[in-house]
């Protein structure tokens, strides 16, 4: 049996490395040898945590987390029709029934039987293999390396965040976070021709990223009055979409008040705290939309085109890269640094 | 100078008549002998408490209520084109501007600088005659009477409403609220095909009203569970689209927990409370769109060919006639009858 | 091994009768025992002609057609979850793979590998027992009969076609053909609350039926003008949605000319002349849009609630009934009977 | 009074210089001393042959041509709210009655009473000044010039056409004609993200300046085979938006065989051949949508902004520049220069 090295949290905010098997290929599955993994703010959670929203790991067992990952096909299952070995894919992390009234109608995201990668108890993929169905590996074209494939993940929040709120070309647009999907979502938006991008955050190199990718304005509301910020910004008329990504209250209650009349709020940031006190009369008087976002579907595909053809340069929102041996320097980082990380990768083989 | 009768409240829960001088006719514009005049939720709040939301009426003067109107044109400006004397009209009653971002976008509704009967400080139609501009007078069908006439601006909210929840034929339905809105809004579902249409409200004799309207299943959330009921009655799926007509903060709250994955959220009461504390882990859980409705746009002339097919028997939400010469005795009804009156109506002439 | 009857097509306009066994049952798969089968014009085409648009049976081999049916389930398979024997069910007839862009994002009727019964090579359901996958059958509630049951399928072609035209409650609506296509898409705009419902078909029965189920005009256009009833009817707006069910070369040539301006036209008939001439001058300076239909998607379990609340009565479409031995009979009725024939269902068990 | 230089087109062809006096202003319009005016297609067709589509130039009487413009107000109406004198504006040429149903409901382009700039009997702008409505003026930005603000018409074309075919980011899009307006629908495109935009021509200047704005590849139809070149390109799967731009009988009879399963066909270019013979068959097979384009509506703030922000580089598009008094010359050379012409504007004052 082929063995191969695989990546577990033991407990919070410790990582181990052990020997695993590598699985056996099924008919239309693929066997892939990673070549990076991201660590989203989600596996930050339930490092440090040991939760995130409602789920939680079990911590009386390892368990793996990663779910954002690359790499290239080294052995393909007998009925595998469309892909083969030596091509590089981008993995969609989340395995769904295609049975249900969700998944039938195209809303798969929301299939309750979903098996998503690192989500416990599914194991994720911080390891050097993994098999996976042939219908969820995306191939890469030659000019998008697997490191940008890796990034496919996260950019699919952004860009499907950015088609709830159907951001249009010459949309003024304000994105409340400037975290991982808050720039994700500012690509998405610029690649959709928003005219005015503005990002608000409490951490300036946050926020100077923001404004290396893109964005037209940036408020530190830590520092400034985002109330009086976005009227000198904007004048009274307000934003077209306003996206929140910080997953605060403070935040989503701000979300009234930003939006046009008749314009659009996306929720894309998940709370800790599942009540929040909002300004309904401000919504009812604009007569404004409120979607939300529940990771992503039917993206991925899309979004490789755009990094391919240069309308998203994905890996600008690298800040830091790891080897797997390092994994537990990495999660320690990604949890402590909450200054100039914004998005860390692992690179695998 | 032509005079005529027309009543206004003088202080709250205080109604006058005066004698008025009937306005000259514009260009484009029709006088139209009032027939019959609704009695709308805004009208009772301004009348019993001086203020409807944001707007208050200056108690220190005269102030005509009413905005749901239909009479015959008994004359007609130089430039009218499409209406003339002897036609029988409902009134649309706010007009707009035409010119800004709003009302070019087709979303009139929302114009700022919007004219609407008996929104403070402009005067409503409580009177027996009024000068409208023709695009705003919708001609009445021979087999749609002017009760009915005046009936189409309440049903246009239930009309609009159930535009904004995109509700299809075949879906589930639950209508929070009972009052005139809910069960116009139950007449458009049903016009819609919805096929199970779940109405709940504190006053048994508006329930037993939305049953005899169509609702397929009540629920008097004083006396039963709301939560279990819905349980029992669509078991853990949700409805596909959750109208919220009471505007209260409680039945705001239920929201999130009735819809379905994926389902639609719809906001049409009106609260007096402006920041509601809310479940927002749900919606986002669910990825649950919320729309809201700001009176409506666009609706008439289909309301009013529904009307006018049978599709939608608008006329039995009726449950109240007063005369004009009784208008003090009809609003006090309409403010204190908290049992069986739905929908009070004056006939004018 | 449990033997059944199954009724094939040996050559054109030959049905026979044979012995075959009822397949056995797999992990997911239910077995229905069918009680009503309905006969489409896709089956009296293939039977008549031997083919249907680019479809073609193998006339050297014995082929089964049918593809309309409901029954009881009388064995399921072990991982069968949400239905058990007794159930009565409504099956979809055509078996997507799940896995491709279409079927991902909704569209699953733009599968290029679906499985359609009686679409060659795969064979249909004009037999006694049917082995199909769990998750496209669709439980009947208990007021819908299983012949009821078995018209699900064509009501869901005209329930779709009305939710691809976007028919509103109050719309005005052209229905060209008045076959069975032409009346469901009738039942499904009347259940949508469209106001006025014209259709023009050739046929005085069939338009007799139309105005039994809800036209509120009709036209036959083999004996009246139909642009100057057309005009007589709504004017010169023209009508808000545009049904094309006959697929005839000159209904759909007639199709810009009756939409209105900004209006929708809807392809539904599936004409055997593929290149028709037509006049997109009329289509630009209406700015009109053109949808199509090809079957459906995602509709069975409305189109079932529609149903069951009375909201459609779809078993009225219903004019000639036969038993399984009779099938012979039934399809020359099919093929033949051009004037009072508009749906032929046969009863089975 | 005071007077102003206009140019003519006196019979075909022929384009003369008159002394006319300079309109008095308005409550509320404003009057533009206009400092560009572009040569549209429409223009060279009615200065050619005297037509263009349906609409017909009185040759009995002089007619001035031009549509897109932009200059500096130098006076206000009393009633004028939100510019001023000094203020550069870019000018929609269609004004619209505002009352009608199309306007609305927000489809003002398709009013029947609008009066457009140049479109027979209405006198257009070659000219020094123009009274205008206020609402029909926007305002541009200091860093858009008042070029660039007169090229916001033709590219309002395109942005609309982007917008009816409803372009996402990482789309694959065919665009059939690189005249300005299938230049201008690149640049839409672009601007919301298209992956892969094949653009498709008989003219190499042309497919030049497509590459040069962005498009990803081109096809001189003339000299390759097209079908094959799309094969080569984008394998069986097609695109999912096909835009018609030259409104030639051949590449509109094109566009079913290049649209995806379930994509849409958008028509944006005026055939002068009413009637063109289509393949339907390729439209239900693939349940394609087909969507046409009328001028434009609710655009030109988002086209400004798209400008503004740099997201359009719409100057581009500009091969020949020329002054008023040889509007002549400007006139022959947009009629005859059938190569490297793509788009050409008069610099006024």
């Amino acid at each position: 049996m082929k063995m191969q090295k695989g990546a577990f949290m033991r407990g919070r905010d410790n990582m181990i490395m052990k020997e695993i098997p590598v699985p056996e290929v099924g008919k239309s599955q693929v066997l892939v040898s990673i070549e990076y993994v991201g660590i989203c703010g989600s596996d930050i959670h339930y490092f440090h945590s040991g939760n995130c929203g409602a789920y939680k790991v079990d911590l009386s067992q390892d368990f793996m987390l990663g779910h954002e990952c690359a790499g290239t096909i080294v052995e393909v299952g007998e009925e595998v029709e469309h892909l083969k070995v030596g091509d590089r894919v981008a993995l969609e992390p989340g395995i769904t029934c295609g049975k249900c009234e969700a998944c039938k109608s195209g809303h798969y995201n929301l299939c309750p039987d979903v098996a998503f990668l690192a989500t416990p108890p599914v194991q994720g993929c911080n390891e050097e293999f993994i098999v996976f169905p042939e219908d969820m590996c995306f191939k890469l074209p030659d000019n998008v390396s697997t490191k940008e494939g890796a990034l496919i993940e996260p950019l699919s929040v952004g860009f499907y965040a950015a088609e709830q709120g159907n951001v249009n070309a010459g949309d003024t647009i304000i994105i409340l976070g400037a975290g991982c999907i808050g720039l994700v979502t500012l690509l998405a938006c610029k690649a959709r021709g928003a005219a005015q991008i503005v990002v608000a955050d409490l951490v300036d190199a946050r926020l100077g990223k923001a404004l290396e990718l893109g964005a037209t304005a940036v408020i530190n509301s830590g520092k400034e009055d985002i109330f009086e910020k976005v009227k000198e910004l904007v004048g009274t008329r307000g934003f077209d979409v306003v996206f929140e990504t910080a997953g605060s209250a403070v935040t989503i209650a701000q979300t009234p008040f930003f939006v046009r009349r008749g314009g659009t709020i996306t929720l894309v940031g998940i709370s800790s705290q599942e009540e929040i006190s909002y300004n309904f009369a401000q919504i009812m008087d604009k007569e404004a939309t409120i979607k939300s976002v529940f990771r992503y579907k039917n993206i991925f595909p899309k979004a490789i085109s755009a990094v391919a053809s240069g309308t998203i340069d994905v890996k600008s929102i690298v800040t830091h890269e790891f080897e797997l041996k390092n994994i537990q320097e990495a999660y320690k980082e990604a949890v402590n640094n909450k200054t100039d990380l914004v998005k860390a990768v692992i690179k695998v083989n």
